[in-house]
């Protein structure tokens, strides 16, 4: 019923939805460093765990924990530092 | 990586992991009617959607949406109506 999408050898996986404002994937990220590319705006929740990201031209790191979100770019990429399996929502914002 | 599990025709679908405090669940519920029953207490945390549901032994369903939880005790069951396909995270209470 529900696309399941896995990534870098299943340690990131996602189930597509939609949602009342557009498409999301809700989703788990186990403990590792990844990179993803963005098309859409994305918005990305931490449901439970935490998220340690760098935006693509920025240095600095930025720690995300379970009830907080970030944004990003269009067209762009983010890199994750991912300290404990990490479960989280993303909205693509058009 | 993450184990997915099917419910009710894939009309449920939700993958295990484990969070400091316990083992969780997050997942996706399809629009529909379903019941669940319970070994371990659960909190029932609603990511994105609505829940309207009906503890074992109750009349009046209540419901949760976005950002709300609820809980359910060990050995019993809940009744769900569920709106708009709904994202949500399960943790079990040892």
């Amino acid at each position: 019923m529900f696309k399941v999408n896995e990534y870098f050898d299943g340690k990131v996986t996602s189930m597509a939805f939609e949602e009342a404002t557009g498409s999301a994937t809700v989703g788990l990220m186990a403990k590792g460093e990844y990179e993803f590319g963005t098309d859409k705006k994305e918005i990305m929740h931490v449901v439970s765990g935490e998220l340690v990201i760098q935006l693509k031209g920025e240095e600095n790191w930025t720690s995300y924990k379970t009830g907080e979100h970030f944004n990003v770019d269009g067209s762009s990429s983010f890199k994750l530092q991912v300290p404990v399996d990490t479960a989280y929502r993303c909205q693509y914002i058009d």
